[in-house]
Order: C-alpha cells, then structure tokens, then sequence
C-alpha cells in the first residue's frame, strides 16, 4: 500500500515533548475521504495518553480526537461527502461495522473487532492510526461528520469529543424543561455540558470546587453554581437533582454527590478516575438513585448533537494557539490554567 | 391513649430469641383498620433487626413486614376497607403524606418526617411500633394492601416486601418481552424475582453461587441457570442481558456482574451489604452501564403488584410454621436452609 507524507505534531515517546514531524496517511480507498484538517482540539486524555498513563501507548503518538476541517478529496465510490465540505472527526475512525451495536448506531460499543481510534490504536489496515495534530487525515467516509454552516470550525471541534461526551448522557438520562441538572467541574467538558444542558430547557447548578469560574458559569447559562469544598452546599442541596453529570475524574466522594439526587435521579460518570468508583449502598438504595457510566456517543447521535449545537448557537469556549504552544498548552491544562478549550489552529502547523 | 393487649412474639434484647409475650395495640382511631392477622413472613432482615445489625434497634422487638390478614374492625370514617376484607401490610406504616414524594406515591422515600417503618420504629403518636409477629395489629386504612381473591394469604404474605422489593425495579427499568433478566441469588427475593420477571416476558437467568437449586429456577420460570462459582458463566454471559437484579447482600464483585450488561443495561441493587459498594469506572463506561438502588415500593406499586401477582398466579414459594418455630427458623434462615420464605401461621400464637 502507498502512503502520503503529511506534517504532524508527535510525541516520540511516552512523557516525552510534542514535536514536528511526518506522517504516513494512507491512499484514498474507494469509500475514504481526504479531510484538509483546519482545528484541532487539545482534549485532556491527549495529555494521559501521551503520558502512557492507561498502558500500551503506541509511539510516535500523533493526538487530536477533535477534528474540524474541510473535505480535499473523496474516493471514487464516496457518497455522503463532497470536495470542500466542512467535517468532523471524533474519537473514532471505524468499528466492524457488523454487530448489533454498530448496526445500531452505537459503533462506540463495537462488540465485534471494538471501535478502532483515532489514534493510538490499530487500524483494521494493521497500521497505527495518528490524530488531529497533523494538516490532513484520510478517514472512511462513514466516520467523519457534517459540521453545519451555523458553526464556526474553531468552537466546533471540541464537540467532537468534549461536545457529544456530556450531550449522550443529557440526552440519555432526560435533561429537559422541569429538570434539574447538576454538572460537577467547569472544565472542557463541564462548559459544555452547562450550555446543552440549559438549551434542552433543563436548569443547571454547576458544583465546582471553588466559585472562582462562577461569572463564566452563570453566563454559559447556569442558574446556580456552588462550591463543593463548602460542606453547606451539600446539605442545602441534598435530594434536588434529577441528574448530575460528574466531568471530574479526580476521586470524589460519590456518596455524597448520590446525596443530592431526588427520587429516581442518576448520577453519570463520563470520566474514568485512577481508582475504583466506592459509594455506601444506602446512597443508591434512598431514593433509587442510580450510578451510571457514559461514553462518547454513536455516530448518528454525535451528528444529532452537532445539529442541536448549530440550531442554538452553541459552541465551545476557546483559546486558539499554534502548534509550536501544544507543550505549553499541556502544561496550562494540567494546571488547570484554561477557559475552557485549547484549539490548534492548524495553518501554523 | 387507651391500648389493647395482643399476643405476639418479640426479641426482648439484642440478639435474644424471640418468645411469647403481650403488647399494646392503639386504639381505633378514625382513619384505622383493626387486622386479624393469620400469616406473617420472615424476612431475613427481620433477623438482621433482632441481632440489631444496623444499630438503634428498640427493644422488646416484634418484627414482620410480610403481614396478610383480614379486617377485624374498621374506624368511624375508614373508606378504603370493609370487615372482613383480605389484606396485606408491608414494611411502612405511616409517612408525612404532604411531602413531594408522599403525593406521588412514594412513600417509602417520604422525605417530611421519613416514612414509620412496620416495626422497629416509632410512629407519629411516639409510640414504638410492632410488627406482624402478632394476632392483631392497627395500622392507618392508607397503608394496609387488598389481597386479590386469587392469591392464599399464606403465600401472599411474602410478596409485601419480597414481592414488592423485586417487583419495582423490574417495572422500572423495564423486564418485558425480548428482554434478558438475570436474577442474582435465589432466595426469598430471587425466587420472587424469577416469576415476576417471566410474568413481564422477559427471558430470565439465574445467577446463583452453585447449581445446588437449578431444578427449582427452571420450574420457577428461568431458562437459564449458571453458577456463579464458575469463571466460565461470566465469560459466556458477558454483554448479555439488559438488566440484573441483584438480591445478594454480599460483598461481590460488581465489576464482573457488571461485565454481563448490554449496552444500557442496568443492575439494580436490592440489597445492602455492610461493605461499600465498589467497580472499576471502566466497567460503567462501557456499554454506557448503570448501578441502580431500589428499595421497596409506594403504596399504589404494592397494589399493582398485588394485583400483578393475582392475575398470573403467583404467590411466594412457602415453609408455613408454628409460632414455637421461629427461633428454630432463624437458624435454618441464616443457613440458607429454606426454599423460599418461612410464613408463621399466626392461629399457633
């Protein structure tokens, strides 16, 4: 198989600094796409998988699972794209296709060979797969998304992860008018979740460690944002919440967190801390509350959340930077030192 | 407040066997019904009480939550229930009716003054209250239960909380027709757990540590019975059902029961064991899985449930006993030694 060589920015090993280099992207296939990559998004598990913090990293590690650009080339048998429109690339490249999952649009639970991501991963081809820090990639066209007109490609690429990882679970578990929603941490994915939250017509209480975003929370649609290293907050706030999406991966003391749901209400976790997840069974047990885990979304459902996105004018909230900034944007989002994405602006690559 | 004296028997310390005693019972008052009681349930948290297992236990002690009578005598402005009438009292006797939760019928989650428990609890006149080990009990006409024409009262007796336990979350996240349950544990829930979820139409599994009770599963209404003790049920099982219930109150592994859930599925939690609940959060993230708490029911879901149990023939598979054998009961009920619920008949009083 021939390959295409396209600059990219790669970590050589684990831990170890992004720097510029070539990549191989594969030849058009009959049903590929050649995606001009104008955005890419700096999603904190870039930072953990560039650590080798889950195992198994496959180095040079090119990251980036927030792709926004526009359509250079189809295969010859492509029918869901043309030249010069504006997609979207998300966590995921293929699946088998084949399942029950995939054929139900949920490719992100492929039983079958499992998803294969978009990078750090094998493609069905056998070769790794490299991400989004990099000026093209070559997609099946099946796995790439249509981002609206009423999106602009910078606030749109985080939705392909950030976006559609809180957007299932709101959807999933009932965010809606008469609804109150909780979002614990005003981070990536937590500003996100504030935003739909609010435009499903549900109320939102953003719970943060301290009230230092508070003016941002409020203004992303929040009616109440409380700090949770205040023990008050608990107290006043226990059994209110029909949902809570928990965007924090720290160690967090569930049950407490569980305290605050009303009858019926569920907790969702969409990020996975170090250490086992630990509640009392009285926590579930008052109330029926339920614990629930939640991740990414399928492929029809995350072009559903770009559609909701365009029609309510929401995107994220970024800070553009070159790709010579990757390593001191790392840095930054480790620090927390973020409001609220890091977006490459890929022409400086 | 005058009192009558009845006959029941009661734990008169921790940890002590229950003997002959007498007790005070209200008088009438308006809106209460004055029950003959001919069969009451041993639950196994009635031994867990006794042994005061969760604190706070007030003693002398007359447990029963599984109460099926017949109406002796009704107050002057009771509507709901006639003399003679067959019914059923469950672990609640009394709750604040003016909260939220109280006015959906949820009463058992009475976030006023807490719901008053059956026994073991003391009521809104501040008087302890005793359970249905006993000849006659007084309870408010809201919260006693009719027993359909088509149930026995000794086999009805258990469903007033086995029954219900297992009958809620079944309901609630949805046991029906092209849907897998799998019933973890088959004691005195999971026998219950068994017929009503083939009741709904759903296809049910046993999960039980050895395969020592297969025969009676499969005649329950299972089609499937796997041990537990065998690695292999959880690698053939897995991504298999869409709902687990689980009547253990054990420390197990919920990560690998977890492992046997579909996309979406649930298992729902009945019980309480002393250990915090714990799983790995990869095992919630995948397949978008939930672990929900379930405890008891309202009101009117005891009543459906009862009139669910009716209409399909079911009634709690029984050990009917003396008075004089409830110690002995305890025993063999801690050694699993019963299939599947002890019911005293209270004419042995």
């Amino acid at each position: 198989m021939t390959h295409t060589s396209v600059t990219a920015y790669a970590a050589p090993a684990p831990k170890a600094p992004l720097e510029r280099t070539t990549i191989p992207r594969r030849e058009l296939g009959a049903h590929d796409i050649l995606i001009e990559i104008k955005y890419a998004g700096i999603c904190h598990s870039d930072i953990h998988q560039v650590d080798n913090g889950w195992g198994e990293g496959i180095f040079p590690m090119v990251p980036g699972h927030e792709i926004a650009g526009v359509v250079a080339a189809v295969g010859s048998e492509v029918t869901r794209h043309q030249v010069g429109d504006r997609v979207g690339v998300g966590c995921m490249v293929d699946s088998c296709r084949e399942c029950d999952n995939c054929k139900a649009g949920l490719e992100q639970h492929c039983t079958g060979t499992g998803n294969v991501q978009t990078y750090n991963a094998i493609g069905r081809d056998g070769e790794p797969t490299y991400g989004g820090y990099s000026t093209h990639v070559v997609v099946s066209e099946d796995f790439a998304l249509h981002i609206p007109e009423g999106i602009a490609l910078d606030v749109a690429a985080p939705l392909l992860c950030a976006g559609i990882t809180v957007y299932s679970p709101l959807s999933r578990w009932g965010a809606a008018p008469g609804k109150k929603v909780a979002v614990v941490g005003l981070g990536g994915l937590g500003h996100m979740a504030v935003q739909i939250a609010r435009a499903k017509g549900a109320e939102v209480t953003v719970l943060s460690q301290s009230l230092r975003k508070k003016e941002d929370g409020l203004k992303l649609g929040a009616s109440d944002y409380r700090a949770t290293s205040d023990p008050a907050t608990f107290e006043e706030l226990a059994n209110s919440f029909d949902l809570i999406i928990n965007t924090v991966s720290a160690d967090l003391d569930l049950g407490a967190y569980l305290g605050l749901l009303r009858t019926n209400g569920t907790l969702v976790q969409v990020g996975a801390p170090e250490q086992p997840l630990r509640t009392s069974p009285f926590a579930l047990l008052q109330n029926n509350r339920a614990m629930a885990g939640s991740s990414i979304g399928g492929i029809p459902e995350t072009q559903e959340m770009l559609d909701f996105c365009a029609a309510h004018g929401i995107g994220a909230q970024i800070e553009l930077i070159s790709a010579e900034e990757i390593n001191d944007a790392y840095r930054r989002v480790q620090a927390s030192d973020v409001r609220y994405r890091f977006v490459i602006d890929v022409s400086t690559m």
